[in-house]
């Protein structure tokens, strides 16, 4: 294991940028003492903050350029006046020099996976990128992926994310072979398309040692915590992320509303404020904060764009794990066993 | 306006047939005395309910058959053996036969969508049904379609929806010009599926006089009550709405862990019961029970196959609402008004 954890930080990204990345910054430290920062950004707005946060400052080196990609911008505009010289450029090519051990960002979501794609290239075998969330559920967190990186997913591909979903699932919940689920619809008719169903054919028939396969879930099963790692294609697992995200608000504004109406439901919200404060921490978005592209030579973490400082600590965190035990290294070893695998038993098939 | 409201009544359908369903249907007509039953299913299970409940016997016919759609029968299956004298196909046919205005089921979604389909036809220039869901939302609730009639949805299919669904929600909500928004995903660099962006395209140059278009919404949008119709893709509908669902209980479990921690959160809880059964309310899935199967020449409705009495009562007040209000005159209205305005657009086109 790595003594020491290299971070690249885009100090320019997200809402706020570097008011909020650099605080955040400094939280994970505290908790990491590992850890060391190369800072990219504008020195001008890097430095003010720097100087108040003098265990930071001690151990972040600041790169200078004044080129930050806008959370608006295209893929293709970033890429055009970004590549080379942006701040979140720079944080993905530390990573591609092996100057640090992952870049994380809380910029335009777009423009940081074109760039991972074009700077980091994908890993040997995998053709498409992923985008892997956090999500949490009554029996503790699960991996849910893809969230968006890329729409449509054919049998091969879906099978790809339930190996890198495992490896990730592996290196965060410290089990030898996670659970995986195939995220499906039930209805009897439809059957769910047919490119999941012959993904979870290949997943049953191949028994592989990296993960249990449990067969197909539904959407009410991964806020059940029903497997470790939930797959499916980014379309349909983007909007099953963000609906969930907005169910959450909805039903905690609705809790304020009810618990304000009267003054003895006010009072007995006081009464139940520690219950009502562990609640709210149980909710908390920024608890699992931070996408991880998954399928890149290099691991990128995505904040949230208007993540505060503690929401960019939980993304730094996150990085940090990746990094500590070793992810990229388990997907590609989970890759390359299951290559061989299955060169073994095409050889075998054909001797037989 | 309809003085009688006639309700073909699957007696037999859901986990526990004419148990619950009855009750249901009894609690509905309390509510609305315009109604008259036709209750289809086996009398040696009808009648020792029905005898308990004089109001509904008074105002229902009972159809004997000792033919009833199992809950995990393929639709296949279940057309094979359940064709022209299962409970399910006679409620259907009934409204078939003009003798019911609406037929109501809990059973096999999957054999009542293709008994529907074999039995009632598509509506004129409509190729695949839809299922419509009543959601819950902030600004009260908004009709989201498809959530998993069929699988995959080209841009025709997508406009069809917004035709269907904002004739619901004409009826339901009671405004002359329903919004409406399409499901995409925001990730800039995929910016959607090509299908979703040609239906966007399509109504925005549509400017349909029964409707507003919106554009697109994402899935944290559906909760924020941003349209009052959301349209989209069945697959991705299905998820949509099993995953709020789950998220909803999950949040309800922790909040029931957090009020029993201490002794000061449980008597909270007490002082604060009033707004907690607010709460439930607002959460109640029984309020929004039953989805609407659009795009047929007759009005059906599915209730979900576990609810209760109240969640009977709630699909059947549902099926109560759009035979009412016409729901099925208006869609058909809609659709020959937009077949018509692209006609004449057409020929105009030819003119100039």
């Amino acid at each position: 294991m790595a003594d020491r954890v290299r971070i690249a930080l885009d100090a320019m990204g997200g809402d706020h940028g570097a008011a909020v990345v650099l605080p955040g910054a400094d939280i994970a430290l505290s908790r990491h003492p590992q850890i060391e920062y190369l800072l990219f950004g504008d020195r001008a707005l890097i430095d003010p903050v720097l100087n108040g946060l003098p265990n930071l400052k001690a151990r972040a080196k600041v790169v200078h350029t004044d080129v930050a990609i806008r959370m608006d911008d295209k893929p293709s505009q970033a890429l055009r006046y970004g590549r080379w010289k942006s701040s979140m450029w720079l944080a993905l090519d530390a990573v591609k020099k092996g100057e640090a051990d992952v870049a994380v960002s809380a910029g335009n979501t777009g423009a940081l996976m074109a760039m991972s794609r074009f700077n980091l290239k994908m890993i040997e075998g995998i053709e498409r990128p992923a985008i892997a969330a956090l999500w949490p559920t009554l029996k503790g967190e699960s991996v849910v992926l893809d969230v968006g990186a890329s729409i449509g997913a054919d049998e091969h591909h879906l099978v790809n994310l339930a190996l890198m979903g495992s490896a990730m699932a592996r290196v965060l919940f410290d089990v030898e072979r996670p659970t995986v689920g195939l995220l499906n619809i039930g209805v009897e008719e439809v059957k769910g398309l047919e490119q999941v169903r012959e993904a979870g054919r290949i997943l049953r028939a191949g028994a592989s040692p990296h993960f249990e396969y449990l067969g197909f879930v539904e959407g009410d099963d991964i806020g059940k915590g029903a497997a470790d790692v939930v797959v499916t294609e980014g379309f349909a697992g983007n909007i099953a992320l963000k609906t969930a995200e907005g169910t959450a608000h909805q039903l905690a504004s609705y809790l304020r509303a009810a618990m304000n109406r009267t003054w003895t439901s006010r009072l007995g919200y006081l009464l139940s404020r520690p219950a009502f404060l562990m609640l709210r921490e149980k909710m908390d978005p920024r608890k699992s904060n931070g996408g991880v592209f998954l399928g890149l030579n290099g691991i990128v973490i995505k904040s949230h764009g208007g993540a505060d400082a503690e929401g960019t600590a939980a993304a730094i965190d996150m990085g940090y794990d990746m990094v500590r035990y070793a992810l990229l290294a388990k997907i590609s070893q989970s890759m390359a066993r299951d290559q061989a695998d299955a060169a073994a038993k095409l050889a075998g098939g054909a001797a037989s």
